[in-house]
C-alpha cells in the first residue's frame, strides 16, 4: 500500500480567470468516502466555462475536473466493496438525499447537492475524494484515459438508450460532431442504429467516420435534409439528437423538421440565452416526442463502462491531446481555441 | 323506415368566401358506407379557416362540418353491426390503408386519405355519408348536440390520456380556455387531476369554473407562474397543455417554464408561421418530455363517447349558440367574431 | 412544546407469538431523524404475518406498525422544513443509499435498508422515530386515522397510476375486495375509471359499492367473465388488478383471461408458495403487459396524501374497528379472524 | 415480362395429414393485390402443426407457407409503387380493416382477417398472391432464402426492439436456441446487447455461438442461474426472453427468477395446454414487467429487412437444409423430426 503524502500539486481556480498550479493539502476523507490518486482527467466545455466565470453551478476557489479516473488509495470506515488499489471513476453529482428530486429517484436532478469539479474539488490534482456511492470500478480492458472520459460517454448513453431507447433498426440523425455528438455517435453505433451525423467542421466529420458514422454530412456543402430524405425513403429519421444548441443556427427547428411522424427528438445542446426557434405546427401535426437529456445518471455511467469493457466502443479516437498537469494553462487554451484540431484534451496529473 | 329523398339542403363552399345554401343530391353510398341523416353539427375553428381559404387540407367545392351526429338511414351491403335507426357519429379521417402511417398503425397520420368536412363532404347538410369503420354509436344518455361535439372531446382525450397519460394525483396546467382548452379541461377533470387553467377572457374562465377547473387564472391580472408555484409547492406542474399556439404570447416558452423536472408538456396550439420561442436550456436541464397531440385517433373518440355515456363529463356548458342550417352565414360569423360570447356554435340541419 | 417522557407504552413482539404490552424507553433520534408522537396506527396483513413468524423481513424483538400518523415532537439538528407540532406520516422503507437499487433510483427496492415496523421499530407505541426524508406532512383536511392509512392508499396509487397509468376512459377489473383491493378501488375511482370489483364476501362488496364501484360482483353467484364481457362489449378489460394471490383460486390465470389484447395486468397478490397458474398462450397471443406492484414508493404516498387532501377519496368507510393500544391482542385477533366483519382495524396509542 | 402459366405445382394440404403435390390453377389477383413467383419458402413450426391438424387458425384445403420470397410478376390495377420484377416478401396477416383491433391500430391483432399460409394460400407453390399493403421490397444485398425468412427475424425484432426496447448496455438472456430463440439472438446482437442463450441441444448452441452469443449455456451440464448471477454481478438480467413455452420445463418460472428488479420478461413460447407455473411473489416483489410478443407487425418486418440489408445480421447459419418443392414430404419430416440436425428447412419451388 502506497504512502499518501500530506500535500499535492493541484490546479486551483481561485476565482474566474485566476487559475494557478500550487501545492495544497491532500483531501481528508469522511467515513463514507474514498481517496483517489488521479491518473487522468479530461477537460470538458464546462471547465472552460467555469474558468471564465460562466458556469452557473461553479463556486470558488475550486479544483476543476469531473472527467477523471484513478486508483483508490484510502477508504473511509463505512465503505464497503471498494478497496485500496482498485481502478475507478465516479459520477460527479453528490446528491443531498433529501430534496424532492432525491426522494423521487430523479437522482441527477438534485438541486441541493454538490458537483465534483464545480462546487466540490475535482480531478485536476494528484489526489481527490469522492463518496463511495458515486464510485464505479473500471473494467480490466480499459485504460485510465478512457476510464476518465467514460463519463462523457455516459452522456451519450443517457440520450440514446435511457431517453430515446434507440437501437438496431432505427435511423438516428445527430446534429453536431463535437465532443457530445461524438459520444452520442459512439452509443448509437454500439446500439446498432444507422447514423447520419452533421457538422460544419471537416476534421470532426473525419473522426466521426472513423467511429462508424454511416453518413457524415458536411453541411457547408451538402444538404442534410436531402440526405435524411434519401436514407429514410422520405419519412424522416426515427430519432434526431440535437447537440449544438445554437440559436442562430436554428438546430432545434431543423431537428423537428428532420424527424418522422411520431418520431423522437433529444435535446442536449443549450445556449446562454435559453432560446431556440421551434416549429410548433410541424411538431403538433406529426405528434412528435421531444425529450431533454442532461448528465449524468449513475445508470448511464455504469452501462457506459460496461460497453467500454465489452470493447463495443473505442473512445480513443476522440483523445487528440495530452498534457501534464503542469501545463494546465496550455491545455485549457487548446481545449478552448483549437477546435479545428482538438476534440478531447487530457490532463495527466502524474506525468512522470 | 324513413323515405330517403333524392335531394337535400346543404351549405356548399364553392371556393373560399363563397358559401351558399342550396339543394343538392343526397349522397350515394358505397358497399362499406352508411348514410346518416344529420341531426347536429358544430362549427370548428378549422371550418372558419376553410371558409377563408386558410386550411391546407380543404378542397373545393365542399360541404363543411366534421363535428356531426345523426341517425343511420341506409347501410351498404358489406356493413356489419350498424343498422338503420342507430344514433351515431364518426371520426373524420378516412384512411387510405396503404401508406406508411396506415401500415404502421399510426392511423391519424394517414397522408393519402381524405378528411370528412374538408376533403370529403361533411355534416353541414341534411344527409352525409361515412365509411362504416369510422362510425361509432352514441350512448343512450347523450343527445345529438353532445354527440356531435364528442369529437372535440376526443381531441382533449388524446392529449390528456393517450399522450400525457395524466390522472388522479397529477397537477395539470392548461394554457388557453378556448374550445380546445375546454375539452382538455373536461378530460383532465374526468381523470381526477387538479387543474389550473388560464386565459385572457373572463367569460371563458367563468365557463371553465363551471366545468370544474380548480383554479381559473385571468392572466391580465393574475401571475400564472405564482399560482403554479403555490399549488405545486414550488416544483412546477406535472403536465402543462399548450392550446394557444401564439408566437407573440410565447405560450410554448411559458409551458416549459411552468413544468416540473421530468414533467410533460403537450403541444396542441399551432400558428400559420409555424414558429414559437423555446427555452432550450431549461428544457434540457430539467429533462422534460414534450409531445404533440393532433386529432383524432379512433380510440380517443370511442373513449370520449364512453365518458359522456357514463355522465362523467357534461359538455353542454360549452354550447353557447344554436342556428338552423338556413342561418349558416350568421352562425359562421358568430363563431369567428363573437369570441367574447360564443364558445361552441351548433348548426341544426333539421330546424323544424 | 410538549414534555417528552423517558418511557412509553409499546406493544413489543419479542419473538413470533410473543407480543406483550410493556413500558420501554422513548427512542433517541439521530441528527437527521424526527420523533413522532403516534396518534393512530393501522393493522396490516403483514403485521399479522410477523406476529406468527411468517414475514421474511421481520426481525425480533420488534415494535410493529407501519401504517401510522402522529405529531412531530422533536427534530434532529440536521432536519430541515419539518418542525415540532406538524401532523405527519412517513414511508416505511429506510433506504441504505448505497446499493444497486438506491444508486439507480429504484428506491422501494433497497435490499440493504430497513423497514419501519418490521426491521426497525414502528407505530404500535406512544412514540416512534423516522428519518426526515421519509416524512410527509398531512393535509389539513384529513384526520390522523386517515393519515395513518394513507400509506395503504399509496399501495393502490402505485398500482393504478404509477404502474398501470390508468385513468378516465379505462375499464378496470379488481380481483379481490380486501384491504388492498379497496385501496386500488379508491384510486381507480379517483382516476375516473369504470370499475368492476369481485369477491367471495358480501360484506366487502357492500363497502366497495359505497366507495363507488360501478359493478360489485359476488363470484359465488355471478359469472365475472360474463360481466366483463358485457361491460367491455366483448373485448376484455383495459386493466385487471390481481390482489388475491391465491394459487388455488387461480386468480392470476383469471386476470389474464379477463384482459383485452394489449391490455395490462397488475400483480399485487402473493402467496407463500410463490406459485400461480399462468395461461401463457393467451398472454403471448394477446401481447399483454403484466407488471408487479409493491409498496411503497415515496411518490405514491405523496400523491395519495394529495388526493386525500383534495377530498377526492374518502378512506373512512374501510375503517371498521378501533382499539386502544392496551387491547392490542384483541385488535390483532379481529384483524386476523373476523374478515367477514373487519376491514381495517385501527390502534389508538393514546386512548385517553 | 414473363409469361404467366395457367397452372402451377403446389403442395396442397387437403385436410390434416393429407398433403399432396399437384397441379392447380395459378391464383387470380384482385385490384389491390400482386402475384408473386415464389423463389424460396421456409418451413415453420406452425406449418408442421397445421399438417397434423393442430393449428387453431388453419383452414383446409390449404397451400401452406408464410415464410416466402419471390418476384412480382403481375400487379392489380390499384397497386402503387410495386412493379413487375421487384424482389419481395410480405407479412402474413391480411387485416379486415374494420374490427376493434384494426380500428385501434393493433394491426397484428385482427381477429376477422386471414393469414397467408394458414387461412389463405401461401408460398409452398410456384405462385402466390398477396395484398399490396402487405408487401415489402427486399434490399439488394439479401438473397431470396434470407428474404423468405426475414419474417422470422421480424418475430425476434418485435420481441427485442418493439416490446423489450433492448439495446447496447443491456444484458439479455434467451431461453431456448430453436428457430425463434435464434431470431431473437440475431436481433439482440444487432442491438448491441450482451446475450446469454441456453438450450438442451449442443448443435443449437454451436450455431448460437457462431451467430454471436456471448455465452451459450448447455443446461444439461451448466447451471444457468449461476452464469446469469456471474455476468450481472448478482442483480439478474435486464431482459429475459422465453421462447420454449414448456409447462414441464418451467421456463416461465425460470425467466422470472433470472430477471433483475424492475427488469423485463418477454413471452414468446406457448403450449397447447395454455399453462405455465409462475412465481407470483417474486414477480410482485421485484416489480417486473412481462410482455407477450406475437408475430408479426408490419413495422417489425420492415425493420428486419433494413437490418439484413445493412448486413448487420447474417441469417444464413440458421438454414441447414434445402429441398425442391417435389420433396415436400421429406422436407416436412426433417423439419419435424431431425431437430438435432435441422434448424431452418427451406423449400425451393423452382428447383431447376
Amino acid at each position: 500500500m502506497m504512502e499518501i503524502p500530506k500535500t499535492m500539486k493541484a490546479a486551483v481556480l481561485h476565482k474566474p480567470e485566476h487559475l494557478t498550479l500550487e501545492e495544497v493539502p491532500v483531501p481528508e476523507i469522511g467515513d463514507d468516502e474514498v481517496l483517489i490518486e488521479v491518473k487522468a482527467c479530461g477537460i470538458c466545455g464546462s471547465d472552460v466555462l467555469a474558468l471564465h466565470g460562466g458556469h452557473p453551478r461553479a463556486t470558488y476557489p475550486r479544483i476543476l475536473g469531473h472527467e477523471f479516473s484513478g486508483v483508490v488509495c484510502k477508504v473511509g470506515k463505512d465503505v464497503k466493496k471498494l478497496t485500496v488499489g482498485m481502478r475507478v471513476t465516479s459520477t460527479m453529482e453528490i446528491q443531498c438525499g433529501r430534496c424532492w428530486a432525491c426522494r423521487h429517484g430523479h437522482l441527477n436532478h438534485c438541486q441541493s447537492g454538490r458537483s465534483i469539479g464545480l462546487s466540490a474539488d475535482g480531478g485536476m490534482a494528484q489526489f481527490m475524494k469522492a463518496p463511495s456511492r458515486n464510485v464505479l470500478v473500471l473494467p480490466d480492458k480499459i485504460d485510465f484515459e478512457v476510464g476518465a472520459i467514460a463519463e462523457t460517454l455516459a452522456v451519450g448513453y443517457n440520450a440514446i438508450r435511457l431517453k430515446a431507447r434507440a437501437g438496431a433498426g432505427d435511423i438516428v440523425v445527430i446534429l453536431g460532431a463535437g465532443p457530445v455528438g461524438m459520444d452520442v455517435l459512439a452509443c448509437a453505433k454500439a446500439a446498432g442504429t444507422y447514423v447520419v451525423i452533421s457538422d460544419v467542421m471537416k476534421n470532426r466529420l473525419e473522426i466521426a467516420r472513423r467511429m462508424g458514422a454511416d453518413r457524415a454530412v458536411f453541411t457547408m456543402e451538402e444538404n442534410l435534409a436531402e440526405v435524411v430524405k434519401e436514407v429514410t425513403e422520405g419519412r424522416g429519421a426515427d430519432v434526431v439528437v440535437e447537440t449544438v444548441g445554437s440559436t442562430a443556427a436554428r438546430t432545434v427547428y431543423q431537428a423537428v423538421e428532420l424527424t418522422r411522424p411520431r418520431g423522437t427528438i433529444i435535446i442536449m445542446g443549450t445556449n446562454a440565452e435559453n432560446r431556440a426557434d421551434f416549429p410548433v405546427t410541424t411538431f403538433k401535426e406529426k405528434e412528435m416526442t421531444m425529450i431533454g437529456s442532461r448528465g449524468i445518471p449513475f445508470d448511464a455511467l455504469e452501462r457506459a463502462l460496461m460497453l467500454l469493457g465489452q470493447e463495443r466502443i473505442d473512445l480513443r479516437p476522440v483523445i487528440t491531446h495530452r498534457f501534464p498537469l503542469e501545463q494546465i494553462h496550455e491545455a485549457m487554451r487548446v481545449a478552448e481555441h483549437e477546435k479545428d484540431k482538438a476534440l478531447k484534451v487530457m490532463i495527466k496529473p502524474l506525468a512522470a
